[in-house]
């Protein structure tokens, strides 16, 4: 895949839900605001992480915020290119190509937007390789690269450049300013060189992406897309059953909550912070944050997000396996179980 | 005066917190964090505000946040620059000079070190006459001039800068930032060019609060410096007595309360938000803002600070008049008592 196109953004759009295992934002909304950019722009052209330059400038570009707020607030057209011109306002130098910073439905269409309004060709990659709820949960981050400077921008036309100590002020600093902005905003971060994307990046998420949108558009009318996607993603399904409760509340610019799915006998609890991070089968931890937990409409295959789990739905859940990098000691204390407070080991799936 | 040296810091810090009407910070932390400045870097040439060329360069920088916090907070060393530097980088120039955005303990005297420990000149202005609580508070910002882009920095080597749509963002952003940044930060805002300086800026403050602070110091030990303060500014005293009660909460990175004081038959009631704003004698009020409503030990004349207020003390509360352009329908209506949720007009001094 050298190109996105408009007939490219369904499929992107699909499968950037299901990496981004509930969280990373509506991919219906990710697929609007791509389709309004690349309408007016063209295509944009995407660059395999193994032909970027040494000396590229790669930024990444983020929506922040609730899924929640999100799916009611959508980014203003200005509010990307405000996002990227106020860090190249600060940094002194323009970025030569767009990124990813995590997979999502909202989130791996935002770069596309940003790519078609800026011109910049975006590189067929991402910093997660799939979605996580805070800024520093970032792979190149794990090796030394910073979150700051860090540029945001809101609907309002405001921007700001937070340029801290550490990734853990960067998310603190971003988080705050990100509430004040009404619960969303857009995000251009961990800027970095050519080489330090084509080390650190996960490689191929858009392409991946694409590929999985069209496994779940095949398998549309089959019923077994979720066998297919983990299959693909060399994981396996966990559960298949029917919602019973969801308990959600949005804090502190997160979406945070529990769902309980019965299939009649057993009852598995999905808990999630914009993203799923635990399910417990009748109590027992079947699978676990840095993994992916991802759930799909049982009839269509379609990816459910975390703010559009309701009663009643019948969905089947999946775990795959994370990036590897993920499962070190640096990687579980930023993304383990632990960190997101559940008093457990990592199930590694 | 021509020059700041630090046979100076004394007076211009008492005289600073007088003007600051019970809010702009504790003359005593003020004058630490100039006298360090000073020591290592010599005196600071003071421009007067007519003789300041129309292409100059003019930075405001102040201390935000609740003063109760700055009490034991105070602002690192590289606190001061990180913020000017920030601000430079966005701005991709750098100032000519550096003013007080406002009147007070810590905010005249926070410029002061900035100025020593950058190389600039200060200009011998303010930008309120006074301090007020919150930074869209700004005569200039009346005629114009934009907060924003603002810079922030705090004790751990963070910064920020803001570029918002109006200063009422700027102050909601900076506001949250602050909050974050443990209560208190340090701001670079404001930036003007000479010939906007010289129009929009209150003249001559530095020098005033020099006076004043000499005037506390001759009248000591004869118990009438209130008398001789209001004198100078134009003022009266409205009251002498003792501190019955105070009630103060930290909330929203603001000091906020009310005071109540008695003279054995009659009782004043002081409401202030880091600043007094309000004094009401049995329950008529006698004074408001933006009218500077100023506390002062009633043996010694030292200003008493709405966080340095205390039962027992024995105080003499005077008004004095501020800048006319505050009192214009503009001014009111950011400065104004019903800004601040006091539902009555201003009473005029």
């Amino acid at each position: 895949m050298r190109e996105i196109g408009l007939d490219d953004l369904a499929d992107i759009a699909t499968g950037a839900a299901i990496l981004g295992t509930g969280g990373g934002g509506d991919p219906y909304i990710g697929r609007l605001m791509a389709r309004a950019a690349l309408r007016e722009n063209g295509p944009v052209k995407l660059t395999p992480l193994a032909e970027l330059p040494d000396d590229a400038v790669v930024l990444p570009v983020a929506s922040m915020g609730a899924p929640t707020v999100m799916v009611e607030k959508l980014p203003a057209a200005d509010e990307l290119s405000n996002a990227v011109e106020a860090l190249c306002g600060y940094l002194g130098r323009r970025p030569t190509h767009l990124a990813c910073a995590e997979a999502g439905g909202v989130n791996s269409l935002i770069p596309v937007a940003a790519a078609a309004r800026t011109g910049l060709p975006l590189i067929d990659a991402d910093g997660m390789g799939r979605a996580f709820p805070e800024l520093q949960m970032f792979v190149p981050g794990l090796y030394g690269v910073k979150a700051s400077p860090m540029a945001m921008s809101d609907d309002k036309g405001n921007r700001a450049v937070i340029h801290t100590v550490d990734n853990h002020w960067t998310e603190r600093l971003a988080r705050a300013a990100t509430v004040e902005m009404g619960g969303s905003s857009t995000t251009a971060l961990y800027a970095m060189t050519g080489r330090q994307a084509r080390e650190y990046m996960v490689p191929g998420t858009l392409s991946l992406c694409a590929e999985l949108g069209a496994l779940v558009e095949r398998h549309r009318t089959t019923g077994d897309t979720a066998e297919a996607v983990a299959e693909r993603l060399g994981g396996r399904v966990l559960f298949t059953g029917k919602v019973l409760d969801v308990e959600r509340r949005t804090v502190g610019g997160f979406a945070r909550g529990t769902a309980r799915l019965t299939d009649g006998s057993a009852e598995l609890r999905l808990s999630f912070q914009n993203e799923h991070l635990l399910a417990e089968l009748d109590g027992v931890p079947v699978a676990t944050t840095p993994d992916l937990i991802c759930v799909l409409d049982q009839q269509t295959g379609v990816p459910v997000t975390t703010e559009g789990t309701r009663y009643g739905q019948r969905v089947t859940v999946l775990v795959a396996p994370c990036d590897p990098r993920w499962h070190t000691p640096e990687g579980l204390a930023l993304v383990g179980p632990r960190y997101f407070g559940y008093d457990l080991d990592p199930v590694t799936t």
